[in-house]
């Protein structure tokens, strides 16, 4: 498949493949949900100085408004969350990666269910995020300037599609344009500078509220997700999709650093107590296809990949052998091939869904 | 209720009133979901000068990340679907209003269910609309700057829960602290300026793909609205929460301009043509209570809605006189009292959707 014609035209994605896959959930066995909805947790309040005159100061006036004595709430995360009938114990808490909204949980770009729609269907309630300053959650308590830069082939590269404007042979991702067009219009900005303290702090929040759970995290979530599970005892598991950056180790235990051609894969330094946390839960690491095993810098999209590969597999063997319990599948050592940098979204996402409900039956988390 | 104690350290809001409401939740019917999803509509390309080379520029180096050859997808909705089992034959399509996102339909303020989960147990196809350049559907073509400015006192006259920090007596917001919290943090910025254009595109654009439905706008989506259903004749019928501007009138029946202390009230001038569209469908309009019927300097949060109910009143007439179905409810002349700007959400959003669920019947639309 080759995208070189991708802008002919297409700008509502009403092509067969979406239809025929509507019509094929359709004809699936209905969801029972004996609740669903959506909270804002976490978060900051900033107030203005000053006094606000409701007379003086309450008709819209845009670019002259007076801000003082107002607030602004912002920094929470947003919460859409189902629960089924006769449901599980623990709910899964889904995070989304890097430049995602809690849609990667929800229908694939090809038009099949997410793992949204798959776990509610084997009785867990669901639980998708939105990160502060993203999606439904983008208040903030920060300006923020967003600059409209195309960016998209170079993600469709570290995202590990293929090498634009080509898939990768056998990728799990559909050679329909409009699976692209989809993929590519999932993706939301920052409405200011990431925060990783608001994330952490607003993404524990929900565990505060619904109890013991278990947090599925993808990308760049996965390094705050070892974070929230420091803080938050209502942590009981965590699934990790590729996780990106920041495995936390004992600082005695930092690893050499993995340079890769867009920079260096390395560990965090945390307190040996925070990181005996990650060592008393069960945790699951997925990453997919396409990952070299030496360096290729003739292929950028791939080789970061392969830094944080090693990495994350020197931080299994660390909180291992601290005790913990730390499970690390390369898909394809499986028998899953071809998976990007999304294994919950590709084609192949009931199989990846099979594997890690296996795995939360065998840790007894699935009660 | 006084909310000058506001900010005493609500940071998560894990009060009384959203547990007990939860539990009340649980305790209803479950839902049957025949099919559930989400999908991007609509939208435009821009395309960079030049071209990607996917080795030279195929790593990822924030701040010197370079453009040439890659595309932007922007300016699309994101919708949020869900299909009850034995549905109705029209789905309601649910478009938020100013500052909102599809949020604002599901669960309300206080805890309650909002009008997406109360439709979909009355068997109606539900679907939530994030517009262009908000929330889930954040990515826009335009660049855009956003300033954290405290606004929300403002907002709380204008949306008609009171006099800032004073709750208008009876009215059908709760009292409860977490409520307002919720309600503040339920907005969500612009990612560029609005785009009228793009908005009433993609958000025309979801009856294109699922046929007929009924538009159901609230505040700032009601003038879109009304250009919706000028282009897409899948707009069977229209119910429109407190719409605001951009009425739209033929040329040569333009009403006099409405002062109110933020501004002017006034219709926009459209071909005949284009009027004629709104003649061919039923449409319901709701307005609030605290609606002043002559002019109060004193409380401009009120002011405007006088203006812009007036100008409604005027439209409906001239709808109507042209051969039209237009209904406008000014909720307090049917006995529901202390409705704020957001009906869907408010206290008693139960009997107000019980009033839609009547229309619609009436209508033919419930078949």
């Amino acid at each position: 498949m080759d995208y070189t014609t991708l802008n002919n035209g297409l700008k509502t994605p009403l092509l067969g493949t979406l239809l025929a896959c509507t019509a094929h959930i359709a004809a699936a066995e209905p969801l029972q949900i004996q609740d669903q909805g959506s909270f804002s947790v976490g978060g900051r309040i900033v107030t203005a100085p000053g006094r606000f005159d409701p007379i003086a100061h309450g008709a819209y006036r845009p670019g002259s408004q007076e801000s003082a004595g107002q607030t602004l709430h912002g920094d929470h995360a947003y919460v859409f969350y189902q629960v089924p009938v006769n449901a599980r114990r623990l709910p899964l808490v889904m995070w989304h990666g890097y430049g995602q909204s809690g849609q990667t949980w929800e229908t694939t770009p090809d038009g099949r269910e997410g793992f949204q729609t798959l776990f509610l269907r084997r009785r867990y309630p669901v639980y998708l995020i939105d990160q502060p300053r993203r999606g439904r959650a983008a208040k903030s308590t920060a300006s923020g300037q967003l600059a409209a830069a195309p960016d998209e082939q170079l993600w469709f590269g570290i995202f590990r599609l293929g090498i634009w404007p080509t898939l990768y042979d056998g990728v799990q991702f559909s050679p329909e344009p409009a699976a692209l067009e989809q993929f590519f219009r999932q993706s939301v900005p920052d409405t200011a500078a990431i925060d990783l303290e608001a994330n952490i702090a607003a993404t524990t929040a929900p565990f505060a509220r619904i109890g013991p759970g278990i947090l599925v995290t993808h990308s760049h979530s996965g390094g705050m997700g070892w974070a929230s599970a420091m803080r938050s005892e209502n942590i009981r598991a965590i699934i990790s999709f590729e996780p990106g950056s920041n495995f936390p180790f004992p600082e005695a235990e930092l690893p050499t650093p993995v340079p890769h051609i867009g920079g260096l894969a390395q560990g965090i330094a945390v307190p040996d107590a925070d990181f005996a946390a990650l060592t008393r839960i069960p945790i699951l690491i997925y990453y997919g296809d396409n990952i070299p095993a030496a360096p290729t810098p003739e292929n950028p999209g791939q080789d970061q990949w392969r830094a944080l590969l090693a990495i994350a597999r020197q931080w299994a063997a660390t909180v291992n052998r601290h005790g913990g319990d730390v499970t690390l599948v390369h898909l394809p050592d499986i028998g899953l091939h071809g998976n990007t940098h999304f294994p919950m979204s590709d084609l192949n996402n009931r199989e990846v869904a099979d594997h890690m409900a296996r795995f939360l039956k065998t840790k007894g988390l699935s009660d």
